[in-house]
């Protein structure tokens, strides 16, 4: 088989790149980080002239440079002038690789591998986290627990599983039948590894039936989180015309009590006004893309219920210069509820609603790049390009009326807090949190651009060799 | 145009029966059917030797012979031997025309017309009642008006519009795009005049946004019941594998709170268990073949929430020799469907819900006799040829185990109460009813198959000239 | 039936019609024009003051008017100033109703009627022949005859059956699978009477098969001419990327062959310069818009062909204004083929082709005319619609650079000779000729434009009362 | 890229296949068969206690073993009482790999490999030599170039290129649209390999113009021979309701003309008898599939012409069996005419026409076995399968009626004759002739089931490893 040639190829370079970066626990050494200010992530007043202190990954202690002491031994960096803050986490689907079926058939046996590619792009350019849905289980898996290992680098990755209540990539929710593009037995296994039994069939259950499953599938699965259809996906009846719901309201809530059972947090896939009140009522913590709304603005009253009741929502934030080149380009229906969708974040950012800032950005090959050349390019840099989209999801809330420091925490504290993860997640610089951040060249305070002035990467308490990223891509280009 | 010149043909033929048929009120004269067994629908106990006295198309009394006093201008109808029950009403759809293009374009303007048509046949096989949803309001309610005010004989029709949340026949709703068949200027136009307003676009709404609509439809739309969409259509998606839902818990209310604050029952379109479950919730007063759940058979504790809130439930029973046939002629899931459809009627029987019998069955041409030719002829006559398949249905409930005496009042009394229509509407014998009832030859309640046994159908308390209908066929054949 | 009704009310229209318009044979009454200028169509120089006596519906003299007597009972029309032509005949399909399912659903029965219709709208506007193809061949012949008889008013009609080798209307060459707009059953009976025996199963045969099956439907079909396909139909492949071949040399040859030995000449449906030559050497007398070769100007080898071999060429031309309107609008390959269409138009007319012009408009609806709103209204009529098509393709030709009096016998003598119809068709003004005739107010050897100056209607001798046309519309408005 | 890095590994294994098989020219030794019966493909008699001689990967002698002198140091193989005869050679398209968006995106960059791959089961299974056409030429010359090279094993593959007139896989030709699967961009790219500028947009052309794309593309391609549609392909439209031709006889014989001016065979892919009676016509050298003819059988006429001009014709021989099979399994037209095939085969046997054996067979991975599990499996082997489906193809041939010596020609040396290849192909034992021979167990002869009984491949002289073949298979499984 190919995969396995190439798969031992790839653990050959795996091995070496452990051999190369990986400091073995025992000669742990001590990194501190002197002379910045730093901005912890929490909404706290910046510190000027801090030390940050790292042990085994960790945060040992972080303050002013005279309250911090520094072990003798510790490896510093002299960081005057510059800005620390925690690393970005993205708070919506971390990535997607091209969903057709060259990718699904050429990278069979090998969606680990796109993964970790994705995990390292994103890394290099100061998202050292993120969350990942609806694609296949085992090898989302395998890459988080990679990356988890430290066997090989990458931004954490999250895994959640399968959009329940979705079919997989050959079914109406994706790319509808195989035809004659792939075989009737590939497609089966790939929806399969998709679905993993929670796929549209549980539409025609009580909630009983889908209560049983859903606490078979969260004790096997190993999941970080759990994701379900309070809305039906787009491609449903090929049009926007209307968007219907998943489940009734007993059924969500069998869902929500069963992740919440299995310690885990639940999202909803949400489209509509009606869908997000659905799942609010029925005790979800974290909406995805909870400002895309269709044509419908998002009502005072359910802002507020959001607000009350503590949901968080991710968002894919665009800029107006972005909308205006979609809005020129199309005359789809979608682009006109990107409109709304700008309202509604907007709306969101004012009456304080918890907001985890987001992307959904492609793993881009050149031949996709080739392919999607309008709107998307309106940007400094492509828009839904992973490793560029968030420096400009940052900018659009900017935009859109939100707060440098609460910008900061809708990429960094407001994730990790709505995900309750834990020890297992960073998002902000305090004694005893993973040692994941980003030292910057500007403030961050001052415009959200400058995010951009990326200096230097430290995930788990060591320095990122940021140029060597990605170390083994199969479909973006090599660094050079 | 074309339909100016038959209409007015069609006004000849109507003025020529209504010189021949109706009688004017002025000379009303009483109408005695004496020496019956007279069933009433009510559930008591029949009696033998009754007499039935009818005066102004109402029934003046009703009582053992001796009881009853004839007035001698009285005519007379010796029915000794014989059995009186009230006129059939069928609780859901009582018909179909062909939904397809070739319908549409073919008797585009005269849709009142193919409803009075089928009002007609059924009047002829002992209907004289029936609901109608999900067609060009308009029409409908002008073959309404006409058969109520007398103008033109059929059986009642009641009007339930749109039902709310589909869109209309060009759509993913019904057929699609209308491609190269029709024009789309046509297509529009069809799909407004079933729609009014009430279609997909409702799916993107608030409470409150569809509250409004719901009001101004109900106020202006003049109709005898209202319908909508608790799960979403089967076109939907095109394909079987997954049924979605179309309203939250709350807009569902507003639409129910709508209809009842216009003086209507509410009745859902219902597909899943769960769909069934929300439209209880919401408070609906009848489930539209609420025995379609798909793979899921309808658990109890469903069927005794149906009770407890009194809910009825319309039916489309199939009898087991039709299933079978429809079970070897295809592998279409649909079929597998009407299984559990089946078993639920048997379980909704026995926990004695209130159900009521339809079919909607098609007004059929000879074209379209031609063209399904497989497990819809299993029947002694087609089962689902208008006239002929509600014998079928009856028979159909008796073999899923209804005692008779339920068995008639499933299809009179149980749907006139269910619908709230008061002296609109039949379905019982009872002094001061509307005068709709039938004359059998054998006695219903030793078997379903004598309801075939019609002999005379009096309707509005005149004798029906069933050998004339229908008078003006645009689609099955004259009768001979 | 609805037909069988509206065909009674048609018929006691015709009947009125006939009473009132028709004269009968014996009383037949001369008719003398005298003053005008006559332009005979033969390409003879114009001659003034000039006089035509019509007698018996045939062109009884013509010549300067000292030199025709008139007999005393004749009635005349003084046509001073005026200018005299032949009746305009369209060499190509003179005819088509919108072809969709709604139309043939709708007048499903009556499509005789939609023939009569448009050859009275064509009437009207100075077409008093014409030709037509791949429709019901029955209707077809029934709307010629009514009109040859002289029951009904109407320009001639030519029929010439299907495009052998076509299938009908529910095909890839046409409107594909009737999929849920029409039922099966339709689908195939409309199928069957368009192609009767001719379709593409032919593609499938040997030479002597093809010979066999036309040498039938020749004797058979009682047809004015016959046509085949020599290249396959637009719709093949759902694409323009290529444009097939349809028979073999040798089966084109027997085609044509058997076309001849029944007396009638044949035509080939060409789309590709190849396609031309093959016709060519298969010995067609005629091409059906023979200058639309795709990507591929015509050669001048051969241009050179045709005109050696006396092939006629029906031609579809469109003003230059009509053609920059369409280029702006849309970007499909057909709109560029229009332009080397032209070019080829241009070329033929250079080198002096015997063309044949023609619309292929359409008998157009309000709805048509709302659902084709852009390119076809530049003109200052509908280029398309018939009535006023004609017009803008006589100016289209002067534009292409054909001088006045080729125009003239492109749209009259070149028709009535190409068709070797004899006493059948007009074409000219000449002693014994059918005495179809044109009075116009302007000279049309002055501009291509005054044949629009229409102001009297002759056909079969007689006045045709214009304003009284189409007298029973079923797609148009009627006049008022 | 993948693709680099698999290459590396493959050439790595090459490089070993290399090392451990191939002789340098410099250390040939002879290579002496002695005792066998030998048929030397030419129709002569069988010579038995024949020896064959080899020297430089050509046969240097072959007689009676008493007439044949051997060197003292040449390698002998005892092969008493076994039967030596020509490596079969494939006449029409050696291969097919599952031609979907799968395969071609995942092989994407290693076409190549695949032909190899095939060429190695096909080698494996006694089949020396065989024609590849409609693939991607490149890598198919690379393939080719490789294995004549003596770099790595496999089956000598001569490469036709497109199939002239044929767009690519991206086109109606085959896969249509590419919809979501693979994006446009590398549909552009794939379609543009196959066509290499011969695609349909040649159906648009005079001969001229067709004639000097076909001469630079002759010159160009570094071809074995050509080939070029007569008739159009199957997917064509959707449906089988007809065949078109592709090219004018113009054209065709400019194309004829072009391959032959650059010393290639031409030849027709045919679908009608009207298609093969034009590329007779033409002057084609060779028939691929010749006797598929859709519904209608091949006239004697036609067979005779075959004969007259001596056209060879490749077809793809199905047992009655397999046949019985497919038609008890499915109700497709194409099955329909595969029983016109095996009449069409019997006829062109019985009456003499030069026939070459082949199979378009798969190179079949086992996702692709799992998805084709009925009428295929129904021989011994798997029918379609590379490596057996010649066997089932001979022994069709001989139910056919074929005698075993016109067998073992058709499998042999009708198929090197047809070409023209002269040294670069075998297909008969005699002095001079390349030295790809099998030895067999069992006489031939005396029944086609003999030809599995394959005990020995010789190839360029050398006896191949038949177990270590296929050497790095990317599809099929290794050998073990």
């Amino acid at each position: 088989m190919v995969s396995a040639k190439v798969r031992s190829v790839f653990a050959v370079l795996g091995a070496c790149y452990l051999a190369l970066v990986v400091q073995t626990p025992a000669q742990a050494q001590a990194l501190a980080i002197t002379g910045a200010t730093v901005i912890d992530g929490t909404g706290k007043a910046p510190v000027s002239d801090a030390t940050v202190l790292i042990l085994d990954g960790r945060i040992k202690a972080v303050g002013r440079s005279r309250e911090v002491s520094i072990p003798g031994s510790a490896k510093k960096i002299d960081a005057r002038g510059k800005y620390v803050i925690p690393g970005l986490i993205a708070g919506v689907n971390l990535v997607w690789y091209h969903p057709n079926s060259a990718t699904l058939a050429k990278f069979d046996g090998r969606y680990d591998e796109l993964i970790v590619e994705a995990a390292q792009v994103a890394l290099k350019n100061g998202v050292t986290g993120g969350f990942i849905t609806w694609k296949s289980h085992g090898p989302a898996r395998k890459a988080r627990d990679l990356i988890r290992a430290g066997r090989v680098p990458g931004a954490d990755v999250f895994v959640g599983g399968n959009i329940i209540g979705f079919d997989g990539m050959y079914s109406p929710d994706s790319l509808g039948e195989p035809g004659m593009h792939v075989t009737k037995t590939f497609a089966k296994r790939i929806n399969e590894e998709w679905e993993q039994g929670t796929g549209r069939r549980l539409l025609w259950m009580t909630d009983d039936e889908v209560r049983t499953i859903i606490r078979g599938y969260v004790e096997k699965q190993d999941l970080d989180f759990i994701k379900y259809a309070a809305n039906a996906h787009w491609m449903q009846g090929g049009s926007l015309t209307a968007q219907f719901i998943s489940f009734s309201p007993r059924v969500q809530k069998a869902i929500v009590e069963e992740g919440h059972r299995g310690g885990l947090t639940v999202q909803a896939h949400t489209m509509t006004v009606e869908g997000i009140d659905m799942a609010i009522e029925a005790g979800v913590d974290i909406l995805t893309h909870g400002e895309i709304t269709g044509p419908t603005a998002i009502p005072d009253d359910t802002i507020r219920k959001l607000l009350e009741r503590g949901v968080a929502v991710g968002v894919l934030p665009i800029t107006q210069r972005n909308l205006d080149a979609r809005l020129k380009d199309t005359t789809d229906a979608f682009t006109d509820f990107q409109v709304i969708a700008k309202k509604n974040r907007r709306n969101m950012i004012k009456a304080g609603v918890t907001l985890m800032f987001g992307t959904e950005a492609w793993l881009k090959s050149a031949e996709d790049a080739a392919e999607f050349t309008s709107a998307d390019t309106v940007e400094p840099s492509l828009h839904s390009q992973l490793g560029q989209a968030h420096f400009n999801a940052l900018m659009a809330l900017e935009e859109e009326g939100m707060d440098p420091m609460t910008l900061l925490k809708t990429a960094t504290s407001n994730v990790a807090r709505a995900y309750k993860l834990g020890d297992k997640i960073g998002g902000s610089i305090e004694a005893g949190k993973k040692a994941d951040l980003l030292i910057l060249d500007a403030n961050p305070l001052e415009g959200a651009r400058n995010y951009r002035s990326l200096r230097t990467v430290i995930k788990d308490g060591k320095i990122v060799d940021r140029d060597a990223l990605p170390l083994a891509p199969l479909v973006t280009s090599r660094p050079h």
